[in-house]
């Protein structure tokens, strides 16, 4: 087993945000299966007087849908705690007046539900998966061209994600081939952008220091949070690879072998 | 009617190489229409004592079926006269002992019969259209990930071409995906390549200053030609946008309204 580092992350800590997909569970085709002691992990934090939240970047499915697929691998989760790009991109969208042409998936298309589509005067994409066809890349394309100035949201910037048949390509491909195709630049709605980051700390109402975030992505996750000024572990579950704790960029301030560890070692320190 | 551009281009000269797509014809869905003076000046090229060659970064069909296309469109050219990506990637192909997997047209894939496609070490991709559907391009980015060494080949680096019913996305969109998707560099075969316009400069056994390019690309045509040596004009039909006078990095040797001005000039100034 991997050396456990944890430089004392838990000092003064009021809150813990959680990434999902990898960190609670693993995906398989049709199933959520949950990664060993991370649904008792869970709740143990629920239980302490640590503020809890989640933050993913899936988008192919609604708020609604995710929880209840949770439920069935056993996590007790409120749609209240879950931050993901899709709302995220609502009130963006709100706030400056904006109706999207949407390149989504299926899963998520409810959440856009009370958001004006007619006339469209930008481009959502998130993780549509097979509904990247040809036809609907060039009918984003089309929009984005036929605008003054195209304006393309891109709900993360993965570059793939693993299923158990191998690995998928994600929405930042799509991204990057809409941001040469047009010569624009996205803006990115979810991890690592710093306002999604900091819109789950307004919901807390707490400073970035006293919030620990935990994910298996070392960049869009520990890296993400850190940009933020908060602490960032890794959990070497999910997408995790042992050349993450040599990367040249971004260090976590942890790094444990899963969800379960580090609860142990959060409530430890905290006497709990 | 613009200004014609044309600071004695002709001297010294002994070929001509010609774009096709926008300089002799313009793309309609199912059919091939002569831009008006194209075919009888490609005649007098044929007449006059020059060499002449087409280079082209057509990808959607094999160089067999472009002839016989051009043909009822009133072009008389033969198939050894025509560069294109296609029969380039195959003498790469060969040259290296590469097994490529294919994410081509299927108008295209007679150009490969002769290479070797079982258990593949590279990816090349061209303009494949409707066939660049989620489950393609993810299936050649497994291969690419499954490699030791990944290796994309892509047919042109174009971002989009007009069709009738709107402009549609062309092979460098997804060779940024896929580029994005494997952190790697693809290598571009075709316009602006100079291995492409060297293989031209080859086969005619001529030196760069001899030999003229005529294209409706500025970047890829003109701008390509140039940084081989040669001279390099723009015609204003095809791809051409006044934008195209005032561009910041390639100024064309001379800009016409179209191929019969062009060689109107070109066999005036030989006093042919």
């Amino acid at each position: 087993m991997a050396e456990t580092k944890w430089p004392g992350c838990a000092g003064g800590l009021k809150a813990v945000v959680l990434d999902m997909c990898g960190v609670l569970y693993d995906s398989e085709p049709g199933r959520t299966v949950a990664i060993p002691g991370s649904v008792e992990a869970v709740n143990r934090l629920m239980s302490s007087d640590l503020q809890l939240r989640f933050c993913t970047n899936e988008t192919q499915s609604s708020r609604d849908k995710f929880v209840a697929m949770l439920q069935t691998a056993g996590f007790d989760i409120s749609v209240s705690q879950i931050f993901a790009p899709a709302p995220a991109a609502v009130a963006v969208l709100n706030e400056r007046g904006l109706r999207p042409h949407l390149l989504v998936h299926d899963g998520v298309l409810s959440e856009f539900d009370s958001v004006d589509k007619t006339d469209p005067n930008c481009v959502v994409i998130g993780d549509a998966a097979e509904k990247f066809s040809y036809q609907n890349l060039n009918d984003a394309f089309r929009v984005l061209t036929g605008l003054e100035k195209p304006l393309l949201f891109s709900l993360g910037q993965g570059r793939y994600y693993k299923e158990t048949n191998g690995l998928s390509l994600d929405v930042g491909v799509y991204m990057k081939a809409l941001e040469y195709a047009c010569d624009l630049k996205a803006e990115v709605i979810g991890k690592p952008s710093p306002r999604f980051f900091q819109s789950v700390l307004n919901d807390m109402g707490l400073q970035p220091h006293e919030v620990l975030m935990i994910g298996d992505d070392l960049v869009n996750d520990v890296g993400g949070a850190q940009n933020c000024g908060m602490k960032g572990i890794q959990v070497r579950t999910g997408k995790y690879r042992p050349s993450d704790e040599k990367h040249l960029t971004v260090t976590a301030d942890g790094t444990v072998d899963n969800l379960s560890q580090a609860v142990d070692m959060i409530l430890s320190q905290r006497g709990g």
